[in-house]
């Protein structure tokens, strides 16, 4: 058995997320091992760096598994590219040694998330944008989330109200940058992992702090509430991108 | 009455293209006249710079139209495209001479048709390629592409067999590129005007050549005799962008 490390590319939009889920095989990973039990004609296990929500895309999602295969790496790619559906592409694959484990050995992640804040959102990328009507402020929203990096225990920013493992986690930046030409708001997270549904948190958050309904102030005590009440919404998910994993 | 030129973008995939059609007002211009006729209450002709075919895209058409109204241009383009579908969008506009013509007025124009030629497409820019299995020869197209340029009449390579005006255009520029990484060909065409679906079956017939089907020596025949049959297939309108117009 040798152990293959797969960088993937996929289009969210039409699946509940990253995760084999029981009884439901509309996920990317179930997408994805399907193609592999069926080349190796056995089962086989894939390990992703990043578990993305239904609707989440990635550019740079790295998982792993173990083939028993006598196909070289192009060949497995092809293979795979040719049976799984055009939103889900193996952009590379690579032999990793057998202690290779994608998620226990990400160092950290990149995902950035996209609005449109205007009303010219481009009508190619028009699917892959949250859309919102007025502009907020992004230098309020960038003195809101200083105050969100660093380590910190982001109970108040996990979508998982029963979540029993640690909710603390390290943030190393938020990068908020926009495009005066085409008025897109650009978030970009940083950090060595996430909880469920926390950049979309964090991003609902740092949009009501740019629409001045809550003050950049008011993260610390959000933060201390350990509470999701005390945080803001959750912004939706086709705005939102895995770019890249680092290990 | 004020003369105002547009910058216009859109996603031709579900439109009839940009001509408005008798009793069909699927079209692009025609979504455009009616949302500019409701703004003025008065009935708005607009004229495109390029007859995007069916399915066709543009980054860059441009049009012009007069209007009648007290809205500031910014004014004028919010209100389009809180109107129009958010598969077509207005960049800019201005006020132009009274003498400004998008069509008559246009020196040249650029359209780019992108081919994915293996099994790595881009998941989000799936639909706007043309896929092909496998790898067609560029430097071949490069030599096909070289007899095309110039000065010549194209009767070959129109779409309308029945067309009674001049069939004679001038290429200046066909440029060849492929994206090693992402297996991405495009051929970027700029010529004076173009006929109906002449860069689609330019484009199929340079992939014939690069396909090993024709050679590129073949070209100056398939000019010469002035019949469509002589020359390629049409490949599909989903690959082809209208990327600028020059005045």
């Amino acid at each position: 058995m040798q152990n293959y490390r797969f960088l993937i590319e996929y289009d969210g939009t039409r699946y509940n997320g990253w995760q084999r889920l029981k009884g439901n095989d509309n996920t990317i990973q179930g997408k994805l091992e399907t193609v592999l039990s069926r080349m190796t004609g056995q089962e086989v296990q894939l390990t992703g760096a990043g578990r993305t929500d239904a609707g989440v895309h990635a550019r740079g999602q790295v998982a792993n598994a173990f083939l028993e295969t006598d196909l070289s790496g192009d060949e497995i790619r092809a293979y795979m590219n040719h049976y799984l559906p055009e939103d889900i592409r193996i952009l590379s694959l690579e032999q990793a040694g057998e202690r290779f484990h994608s998620r226990f050995c990400a160092r950290g992640k990149l995902y950035c998330y996209y609005i449109s804040t205007g009303e010219k959102a481009p009508v190619f990328e028009r699917k892959f944008l949250y859309h919102v009507e007025e502009k907020p402020d992004p230098e309020k929203m960038r003195q809101a989330a200083a105050f969100l990096t660093g380590s910190h225990d982001f109970r108040s920013f996990c979508g998982n109200r029963h979540m029993k493992k640690s909710t603390v986690r390290r943030v190393d930046s938020i990068d908020i940058s926009f495009d005066e030409e085409r008025e897109i708001l650009k978030l970009s997270y940083q950090g060595d992992g996430f909880l469920q549904y926390m950049i979309r948190i964090m991003t609902g958050t740092l949009l009501e702090v740019g629409y001045g309904r809550r003050n950049p102030e008011d993260i610390p005590g959000i933060l201390e509430a350990l509470d999701r009440e005390a945080a803001g919404y959750t912004a939706p998910p086709q705005g939102l991108f895995l770019e890249k994993v680092y290990f």
